[in-house]
C-alpha cells in the first residue's frame, strides 16, 4: 500500500470510530425486527427487514437498489459502480431472516428487544447474521466518510430465506445473472475461533433437512387395550432412528460415504493445529464429554465429515403427568450435513431406500424435505482470500486460521454452480455466540474489529488487482 | 328366585324403563364437568365433578355421604345399610375423572357438550367411565323406586384420579379401612367384547408409567456447528428405545419375565373362543396388520402378556418447517403393562439399570414415575361373578365370556391387597367406544341393557347368599 493509500485507510478507519454509536443503534433497530423466515405469520416482518435494508443501502447512495419478489422472501439488490475501470466488483451476501426463538422461556432477555450487557449484545438474529452485514455497511460507510472514496465495486445481495434452507435462492441466480457479476464474493456468515483469533473459512457442509411421519394406527389408543397387539409408530420410529449409526458414529446409509472427498495429509496437519479449540466446544456446548467418529479429530467431524442428526422428536402425548396412549403417529425432524462431493438429492434417495428397507409393513411412512443445499469447498489462494488474510492480520495482529465450518451456506455452492463466483468465507461470530439457541449475542468488541478489518480488506482488494495488473 | 323376588325385580325393571329419559339427562349433567385429573388447571373442575356425584348418593338415600380429602381429588364416599342383617354389602367402585382431549381437532363434537348421533352418546368420559356408574346408580335407583327396596347393602367409593395412576388411592384405603368393609366389589370399569356379547373380565393388567428424559447439551445447539462431535440426545433416546424389544417384539429389560404367570393349557383353550375378535381390533385400531409375540393370540398379547409402550415423545424442533438445532434434551413418556405376578417397584427398577446399562456417558438421565399399579387376576368362581353372570344371561339371552382386560385399574389390587376383597370387573363399555381418544362414545342400548343385568345382578347376589346360607 502506498503512502496515499494508508492515510485514505486511516482517515475511514478514523471516520468508522467516529460514528461507533450510529452503528450501534442502527444494529439495535435491524435487530428489532422479528424477520423469523420459518413461519408464516412472520411473512410481514421478514418484508419489513428487506425494506430496511433497502433504505440502508439507498443511504450509501447505492444504485438501482429494490427488492427482487421470489416465491418466498424477497431478495434485495443494489450495487456501487467501480471507481475506476478495472477495479475488482465484490459481491456481498448476507442474511436478514433470523431462526425461530423457541424455547422462548429460556432467554434472559427478549429476543427481539436487544439489550445490551457487559460486551455484548443480547438478540436473536445479533451474530447470525444482521451484525455481520452491518459490519459490512460501517466498512462501507467509513470509507466513503473518509474521503477517499470506494476503491472497489460492490453488488448486494442479501436473502430472506437462509434459516429455511435458502428455498428460492437457485431459481433466483437462474433468472438473474447480471446481478451475480462479481470477481469475488464476500459471505461474513462465518465465525471466528475466538475474540483474538480470526478465522477464513474455506469449506461448508451442505444440508439436507427432512420431516419423517410414521403411521401406525388411524388414531391414538388406549395403551391398554391395545399395546402388546399393534404396533407403536413411536417405537418403530425409534428403532429405524437408532438403525441410522452404528457404534462408532458412522452414518449408515448405504453409499452415504461414497462421494466424500479424503483428507490429504497437509489438510489434517492443517486443522490439528486447530484443535485447541476442543475444550472450548466442551464448554460452549455443555457436554462432559465429545462424541463422533473416533478416526477423525473434533474439527474434522465437524468441518471435514458428513452427519446425521435427528433435530426433533414428537409424538402421542407430551404434556405433563401421563396419558396412557398408543400414538398413531411419530414425526422426527431429520438432517444430514453434507460435504464436497456428496450431493443432496443422492442422500434423499438413499434415506428413502434406507426407510424403505428397515420400516416393517405394520406402520406406513411418508418423507417431506425442507431443504437441500450443496457442499462448498473454496481454493485458499485466491486474491480474495489473501486481502482478507493481510486486514485480519493488521487489525488483530495474528495470521486467520483456515478451517472448515460445520455449517450451511447454500448459496456458496449456488455462486460456483451459476456464476463461477468463488466465495471469501469468514465473520465476526464467536464460538459462545449462542446461534440457533435462546440468548443469542453478539461481542462487540470482535464485532468492532470486524468493521475495521473489511476497511482494510476492500482497500487492499484493490489494490492487489492494481499489482497483479 | 322366588315368586316374590321376581314380582320385586320385574317392578325394578319397569321403575328403570319409566326412568329413561331422567337417566339420559342426568349422565349429560354428568359428562358436562371437564374433570381431567391430568391438568392442574382443570382441578376446580375434578373437584364439581365429586361434589355432583355426592349429590347422586344423596338423592339416593345413601348415608355418610362425603368428600374425603386425599393429597391430590377426593374420594367420594356413603353407604346403603344392608336391609337385613347377614345381607352381603357390595363396595361400587368408580372414578369421577376422564382422560384428556387432545388432539382437540380430531373431534367431531365439543368432549364436553354431550351429543347423541344414532344410538350412540358422544363425550368425553361417557364410556370411560361416567356412563358406566350411572349404570350402577341408574340400577339402585330403580331398585327403590320400584317399591321392593334395597335386597343389598352398598358402599361407595369413588376416586378422581384413575386416569393418572390413582395415586392416593391405596394411602386412602391403609388410611380408611372401615370404608372398604364388604363382601364383594362391583367395578364396572372394563367393557364387552361387542354389543350382544356380555364378559366378565376376571384379570387387569398393571401399570408402571415413567417419564424418561435424556439431557445432552447444556441448551440447544447449532446442529451445523456441533453435529458429529456431540452426542445428540435425542438419538441417543431412540437407540435406548430401540433396546427395549427384540425382533419378536419381547420386552427386553432383564428379568421382566421372571415373575410371569404362564398361562394354562385350559385358560390358553378358553381365551382361544374369543379369537373371532381379531378382525374388530384390526377394524377398530384401523392397521392393516396386528403384531407383537408371536408364540401368543392377540388376546393372549394383550391380557396375559407384559408389554412396554412408547407413550410420547419430544425433543427439539418439533414446529413447521426446519430449525437445524441439536436439542439438549429428549423426553420420552413409557410405560409397561404388568400381568400376575410383576410387581411395578421391581419393574422400575429393572428399567433403571436397563437404562445405566445401556444410555452411554455423552449424556444423562432421570426417570420420574406417574404411577405404580400391581397386576389383578381374580378367581372365577365366586358367589358375585355366578351372580353377575346369570344376570348378564338374563338380560342378553347368552351367557358371558370370561376375559383378561390389558387395562390397568389399580383398585382391584389395592382391595385384595389392604381389604381382602376381590372385585366382579364388568362394565358395558364396546371395543369402539374410543376410550382415552377423540370422539369417545357410549352405545346407550347396551348401556340401558347394562342398567338392567345390574338390577338382577343385585337380587341375585342376595339370593345366591341366602341359598348358600
Amino acid at each position: 500500500m502506498g503512502d496515499h493509500g494508508e492515510a485514505v485507510v486511516k482517515k475511514a478507519i478514523e471516520a468508522l470510530r467516529g460514528a461507533e454509536n450510529e452503528q450501534l443503534e442502527r444494529l439495535r433497530e435491524f435487530l428489532r425486527i422479528p424477520s423469523v423466515s420459518t413461519y408464516a405469520e412472520h411473512r410481514g416482518d421478514v418484508e419489513a427487514a428487506a425494506s430496511w435494508l433497502a433504505r440502508q443501502l439507498e443511504a450509501l447512495n447505492a444504485e438501482e437498489v429494490r427488492l427482487v419478489p421470489t416465491g418466498g422472501a424477497p431478495v434485495v439488490v443494489g450495487h456501487l459502480p467501480p471507481p475506476v475501470p478495472g477495479a475488482p466488483t465484490v459481491l456481498v451476501y448476507g442474511h436478514y431472516d433470523v431462526q425461530p426463538v423457541e424455547p422462548l422461556k429460556e432467554w434472559r432477555s427478549e429476543p427481539f428487544a436487544p439489550e445490551i450487557k457487559g460486551e455484548n449484545l443480547y438478540a436473536r438474529g445479533a451474530s447470525d447474521m444482521k451484525g455481520q452485514i452491518m459490519a459490512v455497511l460501517n466498512a462501507l460507510e467509513a470509507l466513503t466518510a473518509g474521503g477517499g472514496g470506494m476503491p472497489v465495486g460492490v453488488r448486494f445481495l442479501f436473502e430472506g430465506e437462509e434459516e429455511i434452507g435458502s428455498r428460492h435462492l437457485a431459481d433466483f441466480m437462474k433468472k438473474h445473472p447480471d446481478l451475480l457479476a462479481a470477481d469475488i464474493c464476500l459471505n461474513p456468515d462465518a465465525g471466528m475461533l475466538g475474540p483474538e483469533q480470526p478465522a477464513i473459512t474455506y469449506a461448508l457442509r451442505g444440508l439436507a433437512y427432512f420431516e419423517l411421519r410414521v403411521r401406525g394406527p388411524a388414531h391414538d389408543l388406549h395403551s391398554g387395550a391395545y399395546g402388546g397387539a399393534v404396533h407403536n409408530p413411536a417405537q418403530a420410529l425409534c428403532e429405524l432412528i437408532a438403525c441410522m449409526h452404528d457404534e462408532s458414529g458412522r452414518v449408515t446409509l448405504p453409499g452415504f460415504y461414497e462421494r466424500v472427498r479424503a483428507l490429504s495429509a497437509e489438510e489434517r496437519r492443517d486443522l490439528a493445529r486447530l484443535t485447541e479449540s476442543d475444550r472450548k466446544i466442551l464448554e460452549t456446548a455443555g457436554v462432559r464429554k465429545l462424541w463422533g467418529e473416533p478416526d477423525y479429530s473434533v474439527l474434522e467431524r465437524i468441518g471435514a465429515r458428513p452427519t446425521l442428526e435427528v433435530n426433533g422428536l414428537l409424538s402421542g402425548f407430551t404434556g405433563e403427568g401421563s396419558k396412557t396412549v398408543l400414538p398413531a403417529v411419530a414425526m422426527a425432524k431429520i438432517s444430514t450435513r453434507l460435504v464436497a462431493d456428496q450431493r443432496p438429492e443422492e442422500v434423499r434417495e438413499q434415506l428413502e431406500a434406507f426407510i424403505r428397507e428397515h420400516l416393517p409393513d405394520t406402520v406406513s411412512w411418508e418423507l417431506e424435505q425442507f431443504a437441500a443445499g450443496p457442499p462448498v469447498l473454496c481454493p485458499t489462494d485466491s486474491p480474495g482470500i489473501r486481502a482478507l488474510s493481510g486486514a485480519m492480520e493488521t487489525v488483530w495482529g495474528r495470521r486467520p486460521l483456515f478451517r472448515r465450518s460445520g455449517g450451511s451456506v447454500p448459496v456458496g455452492a449456488y455462486l460456483q454452480q451459476f456464476a463461477g463466483v468463488d466465495s471469501v468465507l469468514t465473520g465476526f461470530a464467536l464460538p459462545d455466540d449462542n446461534m440457533h439457541a435462546p440468548n443469542e449475542k453478539l461481542h462487540l468488541p470482535t464485532w468492532r474489529k470486524g468493521s475495521e478489518a473489511l476497511v482494510y480488506f476492500f482497500h487492499a482488494l484493490a489494490a492487489g488487482q492494481a499489482e497483479e495488473k
